[in-house]
């Protein structure tokens, strides 16, 4: 059986194409695997795949018993449940270290960079093994888009490099222009739900034993979703609902290179502790782009001193 | 104010060399980095040191509000009390993925290998930094010490072909001497209380709720051992009588490739459960020279279904 290489809940396109290269990687360095996702592909992925010829991986809930390589996260929160009764053979990753433990010595591809398509190139390079073209581009535009085109704050000199070798390997002229490309489809919301929106790129979270749920959307111009604003804040309300003690959603303007984050907590102060600024249902975040590097470990402070 | 690099609690050779030559690849990529060790270097250790000129690293128990690069572990129970107000830059590890977590994103350099030391070479490689002639005979010695000169089951190909590199980079002509003189000075108990001989290389872990110790010692004839083991088996008994379910302590003959385990639990069956053998306070295990690969993943499975 082969093994299976799958990355974090709600995929994204880095945890996506992350998840194609492992699986490459491995089969050609002589363990079989197969690339698998734990959700519906969002559309911004799909045009990836769409653009690059490559198959949509097939959609799996449960790993017991499976040898497997994790991309993209090492939260057991966005892992599937039995992921305990699965054997971890690697991980590649970008993100702090989580609560996944395994019973089995490993192999480990983590690095401070600006997405997992990194991580994995590195990993390519060390074993002396090619990238194909098209999944070159598919990699290209994960690293592309988990950086924000090299805006975010996560992003490194390596992210910029591997960019470059990547466009190369894949004959890409105007990588910015692809970018582009890829953010427009990721900003469209005309044919989205509120709740779909919301869920586009939303994570759980524990913050010192409370349930925080904070969503991003990432579009090319904020004021797209401004007439959207106030089904998006009766969206989070009904997440909030279901259990958490705060919903955030960060609407993230890329050209302005900061966030709007809408509000609803238990405790809106919390908000003023993260950032400094206060605001009951939204705030402007200036410079704000990255959930991982600059809110997470913002509200993971602010959290602990409520 | 430098960061410090630094392995497990009961330090051995390979988590006190992979220090210091994490603290040296890290101050010679940018990121100025001292060695340290969370408690006193044992025999084999300060041969080694003294061997290749190495000064021994200061101890530290505390360190909390420093930059850290961590080796050869990622359990919480095997470093600092206050490792969670410490931030992580970096982790070197050959072993499974333990209960540490971080705030930040880090790097990590992991893989199924022999020892952290081979970890620490490819990391060098990779960054294409030069081992110092001492640092590598250290290495080396890391290397042989945790892989029992490639004798034990956690030894890879890539550990052979890296302890060659580091061999040339040495100038070390015969390294199964260099090993087989190392182990000496480690099989050495004649000056050593049984106290000390216990904790040599002592670990406890949580096994399904149930606190569990391990000791190892590794001799180069387990006849050396017959004199003192009615005493070890009393002081597994006082080490018992602290809190803990069950004390273990193998006596590993490296030449017969097996180890004699000394047993106070308890619910001795758990032994039988776990490698197919019975015995109350002492059995024989032949081939088992592992604690990584081979006692701890059986004693887990046998915990689990006591």
């Amino acid at each position: 059986m082969a093994a299976l290489a799958f990355g974090h809940k709600n995929p994204d396109t880095d945890t996506v194409v992350s998840a194609l290269a492992a699986a490459d990687l491995k089969t050609k360095t002589g363990t079989e695997t197969k690339a698998v996702t734990l959700g519906e592909c969002p559309p911004e992925t799909v045009f990836v795949l769409e653009k690059f010829g490559i198959a949509k991986p097939e959609v799996v809930t449960s790993v017991a018993g499976q040898d497997v390589v994790i991309v993209d996260t090492t939260d057991l929160s966005q892992l599937p449940d039995d992921i305990a009764e699965a054997n971890v053979l690697a991980i590649y990753d970008h993100h702090k270290l989580g609560s996944l433990t395994t019973t089995n010595p490993l192999e480990m591809w983590v690095g401070p960079v600006g997405s997992t398509a990194t991580m994995l190139y590195m990993a390519y390079q060390y074993n002396n093994v090619e990238i194909p073209k098209d999944l070159a581009g598919a990699m290209l535009c994960a690293l592309l888009s988990d950086t924000v085109m090299f805006k975010s704050p996560t992003c490194t000199d390596k992210d910029k490099e591997v960019a470059d070798e990547l466009a190369k390997i894949a004959g890409i002229g105007d990588m910015m222009d692809l970018g582009m490309e890829m953010f427009k489809v990721k900003s469209a919301v005309d044919d989205a739900t509120a709740e779909e929106l919301v869920f586009r790129d939303y994570k759980d979270f524990d913050m010192s034993g409370k349930k925080v749920g904070i969503g991003q959307l990432e579009v090319v111009d904020l004021s797209m979703l401004e007439p959207r604003k106030a089904e998006l804040a009766e969206q989070i309300k009904k997440v909030k609902a279901e259990g958490r003690h705060s919903v955030f959603l960060l609407l993230t303007d890329i050209m302005k290179e900061g966030s709007a984050m809408l509000i609803v907590s238990d405790d809106a102060s919390v908000v003023e502790k993260a950032f400094g600024v206060a605001g009951d249902t939204e705030v402007w975040l200036d410079g704000v782009m990255s959930r991982k590097k600059q809110v997470v470990p913002n509200f993971e402070k602010a959290f602990a001193s409520l």
